[in-house]
């Protein structure tokens, strides 16, 4: 955790416990600092887990072991290890999560793949085998921790520890939604990983949690940008214990499936902007509005090129309302658009229609709402009806600083 | 012209005149400067053009006609307007351009479709034209200017004038070619713009001119990027005034037909370099070649994947040796490849090799390398015959500067 926090941070949330999930923490020493590195969630027998991970092809064996077992849809276990991502690493990289795997399986007495491993941190080393050891002995051990200490302890160089939570009546039951993610400060050499982990005492069939968390990750943390960069190693689990007795949730035919499906992706838009409240160099939330577009799809690609866009982001650093640098960056995304039906607004006031300044525009109360925290951009297309918000931060002298002026 | 030049500025060269050319400049007034911001080039009867212009689909009414009028392949004057870019204008926009290739059609006693023009410099602003009237006559009237003053005259925020020559023996003739640009320097609200003309004394069939262009542009123009964002009104356009006396290029089988496309590939290679070199904050020139992609294609969006990761420029920028980043942007380039057969090297250093840190690494080498202003990455897939290499600076406090810090 930096000392520094981001202007735009906001207090952990009272997250409630969920039955069948003991989180507990211990010190690995993966980097040379005086505090816990090393995460270890004991999930109740008869777990439920669905996961969506990165799509760079130069994922690290953390990301490639998760994408398989996964599929078998069962969890005993999560570690995670912060200060190296083990991404890049090879065949000794591969064997020190396969060895964790095995240590947490052999305390547990369950499967080594129902143990999920994360990494977060430098690329190009390999765990080190020894420190994981001792690491993981250490947190079976250690008495069970708070939430807020265990999103403390999964973060790297992030400037606040962050949470999300939820409820949703399901049947007759009341089940809830804890949450932790880590993500977007980094230091060079490390990469900026997003590690999310989703906890419920929901009774689910592992399936229909994949195909909620998918559709609910298209919508929040496929809606999110910092600097169009992609980690090797971005990994979000959901974890069901069905210790709430709800009867098991199989489809959307079944009572609550909507009331459920509608919490986790609550949680989700609100870890997703946790994250980038937590940008590097991060001192305005932006939301990107695109409406009109041809597709839900073209409306959410439109938008990730203005948010992607350094000229936009340092613009909205500035409290500059260059539209100009919209029409541009809408222009560029290589998606259906017309020129001269393009609409702009910052905040509620429009500064573009029809494909010009709008008529007798007063720059007052855009430079008004751009001295604000919390931007918002309205972008109308005006050839279809897809639609898709997108949110990132400004780019900052800070952004710098964090990438360039650090040697590694 | 700013005031503070690029540390990887390179003095003008001696451009031969082009028979057939005669660049002139005037002061419009687009701005509240005092310097000549209105280009107007005269072509000799009987010249062929060819031209390649932005894919941003928000682009000006002079994109919009140019691509229209290069058509025909015929052009007897060039008009450059800095100061305004005249995009995103609307009827009025177009109007002004309109009135343009009237003014000096009529001058000149030939067709308006005829006559290109350019405009850059802000967004939204349609292009006066009383001042575009007023600077066209007093262009039409001035003696005629060197090369030098007509690169200055198309500048916004260039730090330093560009330009590049190069000749080619066609039959028994040398013929020339002499060729300005801008681009990449800019002050809010302006557009990174990137206008590029060359002229050459060959005489060649404007068809095959076309092809000889947007081939050397894809080798060229479209592998450097500065800042990801492409212009609303990047242009280059060739002019061959035939006055060389050669027999006319038609095709690869007319004698000289190599030598040239070798020689008009040069000087866009240079060109395009001079962009780099003027880049925004920029304090290294980054060349990144790739090869071992499956495709020539494929190593360019390799190539351009990595180009564009704000995390390796501000490594780069840091000379920072962190070579996971670059990982994760070849990881990140939705194109085929493979973690365990990647290879990377800094300068001539390996530092990775089949997916693994190179054994023994030593990081001296490339520390050195990296304090160099000029850097070398080779980045090799591993999967097939595809290279290219593609040119880029690191991303700098500067370019926070230029671009955030200044309120329009």
């Amino acid at each position: 955790m930096s000392d520094t926090i981001s202007p735009l941070a906001v207090p952990f949330p009272d997250l409630p416990a969920i039955a069948g999930v003991t989180p507990r923490i211990a010190r690995a020493g993966y980097k040379d600092w005086g505090r816990c590195d090393l995460t270890c969630v004991e999930l109740a027998q008869g777990t439920a887990v669905a996961g969506v991970f990165t799509k760079n092809v130069c994922c690290s064996s953390e990301v490639e072991l998760g994408r398989a077992q996964v599929k078998a849809g069962r969890a005993r276990a999560l570690v995670v290890n912060a200060g190296n991502a083990n991404a890049f690493t090879g065949r000794r990289g591969r064997a020190a999560v396969e060895a964790i795997m095995a240590q947490v399986a052999a305390h547990l007495g369950c499967a080594a793949s129902e143990v999920f491993v994360s990494s977060t941190g430098v690329i190009g080393v390999p765990l080190p085998a020894d420190k994981a050891r001792a690491g993981v002995a250490s947190a079976l051990a250690a008495a069970p921790c708070s939430w807020q200490d265990a999103a403390r302890t999964i973060s790297t160089t992030d400037t606040f520890p962050k949470g999300a939570t939820a409820t949703a009546i399901v049947g007759e039951r009341t089940v809830t939604i804890s949450a932790i993610i880590k993500g977007s400060g980094m230091i060079a050499p490390d990469m900026a990983t997003m590690l999310g982990y989703i906890f419920t005492d929901a009774a689910i069939a592992p399936a229909f949690l994949q195909q909620l968390l998918s559709h609910a990750a298209d919508r929040s943390f496929h809606c999110i940008t910092v600097d169009s960069d992609t980690s090797t190693s971005d990994t979000v689990l959901a974890f069901a214990t069905g210790k709430a007795g709800n009867a098991r949730i199989e489809s959307f035919d079944s009572p609550g499936a909507d009331a459920f499906a509608a919490a986790l992706e609550a949680v989700c838009l609100q870890l997703a902007h946790l994250v980038v409240r937590d940008g590097e160099g991060a001192r305005k939330f932006i939301a990107i509005a695109v409406t009109g577009a041809v597709s839900d799809d073209s409306a959410r690609r439109i938008g990730l090129s203005v948010a992607n866009s350094p000229l936009v982001k340092t613009a909205i650093a500035g409290e500059d309302a260059n539209w100009g640098r919209i029409v541009m960056a809408v222009g560029k995304a290589g998606e259906p658009a017309d020129r001269d039906r393009l609409a702009i607004a910052f905040g509620d006031t429009p500064v573009a229609r029809d494909g010009e300044p709008v008529a007798g525009y007063d720059e007052g109360p855009v430079a008004a709402h751009l001295r604000e925290s919390e931007i918002r951009i309205a972008i109308d297309i005006g050839l279809g009806e897809g639609r898709a918000t997108v949110w990132t931060c400004d780019l900052t002298h800070g952004y710098i600083a964090i990438n360039a002026d650090y040697r590694s």
